[in-house]
């Protein structure tokens, strides 16, 4: 575990475009400093060396012009854990979440580059892989999606007879009953000579890893990954695993758009099997409305389809004060989540979630 | 595996919330449906069976006033082979890259509810744990990162003591060195009595099983985790091989608002080990603009830190035509990707490919 030797003091350097006004940015700019590193109230901190080395840092603030505004945010290297999934939580992480903010750069110091690792084959490798040297590469895609393997063989080798570098699968195709993956590179690997076949992983980790194994015993190596998709932790897991493959990165799910909050986090995460669901309340730190707020509660415990519901979990800046009005606007099939201001009590933490506890137990629904 | 024996006819609905002027609605759910099925020309399509059973189908399209439209397209359930990576990859995949288009509601039919199943525990189930009926839970969370496990085991103490239901990790505790899992759950679960500790999973497929097993020799029973980081495929991997854990899910990274292109495609992807980066061209299906596409392919080859350079790999409805001025445009460590205009050709793809590589390999570069 490299990370153990890692300089605590490290730091490097995310810069955020927000959308704001001018009076209101320097606010903007710490809070978003606090959310991607400690994320709770900062006077709440008793421990120097956390202000010191884990806080995040605003390190410049320039004005765009429009109600635009750049800023950069020094972020401690030690809480990324040098680990893929981690880095990207907290680089934009619970900050994704304001639709006013959009992740403009991260700077990667050596120290971060050295860690992860980048391309195992990079330009080179692609090159060397087509043999093709001094001009750019041509690729092609294996669609459409519903035709058995013996189909998609049969585009690939005209592909192959004309002379293309790279056949990749269309980022749909995945491991569908019409066409299963091990079927489709068996008919496809062997109908294409020396042109790289790049077919597409899906599933889990371990999904992932097996399609790797089947693709090399056919010789493949070369394969599609999205990395919004399968994790990036995984991602990061298989590159470094399989140096001798060369990986092309799909941008489906890139996120320049949104998910309605209630459907992602409501009703799809407890499709997935979540049994609570944390959300930002409205009034919180997050911009999400109270309409908003209660049709996510309402996906997340409406029946549907025979799934069980799940527990909705306001969390995100709240206060004991507010802890009645949650209970009537949510009712009793819910969790109450409050973090930094029971945290901020200190020396009285056991009394204060006294309190929240009581208030809880004790509230009259309206 | 479940999906083998699927209806093949079985659809699902998915609403998307469009900005758009009245006169081309009508072309942008369509462009949507096929976007989110065969992404190919549908002319270029033979197969009847395909038309009739895999390309999504607009089923409805709504005013809602102000230039804004819902559209509701029927995709076909076998394209997301019942796996919850996949069905996301088809559900907004692609169509995630449009800034104009929201993902706005998915109606879960009986067969894809019970084929992902929904939470192990759900509302029952966590009441269960908490010993708790007839009132909201309690929660709060365990901060600020940095702190070793023992100041943590400290705080949750005084939270058990306070009477609280639920003890969540913060969702920036992983496995850093200041606070490695293994180490934490430990030193928590021995504090808090019979309160339940809900700690943080994290890293790929792996990593979290080992934390769950780890948690399990506490007798912990509950976990966090992050679905949009962790990947889904691997959530519903844990959920349903862990039927006695229930999961909080935790929005981190629930993508309300966007990651520069550049800066994911190009930098970030580049940094997880892509080889190559394939992104929406400029002038093709998506609105990238020239300057994005540019900034892209510079973060992709730019000496960095020490990291291969990865190829960039424009895409995205491109044709024969622009061959040359996308050769002049990216230079020679690029490679180009043309799939569906392609396959248009049907019975003359291989001549087609062979003008499409002579383009590539007899280009003057400007």
């Amino acid at each position: 575990m490299p990370y153990r030797s890692l300089d605590m003091t490290a730091r490097f350097t995310a810069t955020y475009r927000i959308r704001s006004d001018a009076a209101s940015i320097g606010a903007r700019a710490e809070a978003i400093a606090v959310e991607q590193s400690v994320e709770m109230p900062v006077p709440a901190i008793a421990e120097q060396e956390i202000l010191q080395d884990i806080l995040g840092r605003v390190e410049g603030i320039e004005d765009r012009g429009g109600g635009v505004f750049e800023v950069r945010v020094g972020l401690a290297t030690a809480t990324t854990g040098l680990e893929a999934g981690q880095f990207l939580n907290m680089v934009f992480g619970n900050t994704s979440l304001h639709e006013d903010v959009v992740l403009l750069d991260v700077d990667i110091p050596a120290d971060l580059a050295a860690a992860f690792g980048g391309p195992n084959s990079g330009i080179d490798g692609m090159r060397r892989r087509a043999g093709a040297f001094g001009r750019a590469l041509a690729c092609s895609a294996l669609k459409p999606q519903g035709v058995p393997p013996a189909r998609l063989a049969q585009l690939a080798e005209q592909f192959a007879r004309g002379g293309i570098d790279f056949i990749k699968d269309d980022h749909g195709l995945a491991d569908q009953a019409y066409s299963p993956f091990a079927d489709r590179v068996a008919a496809i690997a062997s109908a294409i000579g020396r042109t790289r076949y790049v077919p597409s992983l899906s599933g889990d980790l371990d999904q992932m890893r097996r399609q790797i194994d089947a693709a090399q015993t056919h010789g493949i190596d070369t394969v599609l990954i999205a990395p919004m998709i399968a994790g990036w932790s995984n991602v990061q897991t298989l590159v470094r695993g399989h140096p001798d493959i060369a990986f092309f990165a799909h941008p489906t799910m890139g996120g320049a758009a949104r998910i309605a909050p209630d459907l992602l986090i409501g009703k799809l995460f407890r499709l997935l099997g979540a049994d609570a669901v944390i959300f930002p309340n409205h009034g919180g730190r997050f911009g999400y409305t109270p309409e908003t707020c209660r049709r996510l509660a309402d996906q997340a415990r409406t029946p549907h389809g025979g799934i069980r519901p799940s527990v909705p979990v306001p969390a995100g800046g709240m206060t004991l004060e507010r802890v009645p009005e949650m209970l009537d606007f949510y009712g009793p099939d819910a969790m109450l989540l409050i973090g930094g201001s029971l945290l901020a009590a200190r020396d009285r933490l056991t009394e204060q979630t006294v309190a929240f506890t009581q208030l809880v137990a004790q509230h009259n629904y309206r």
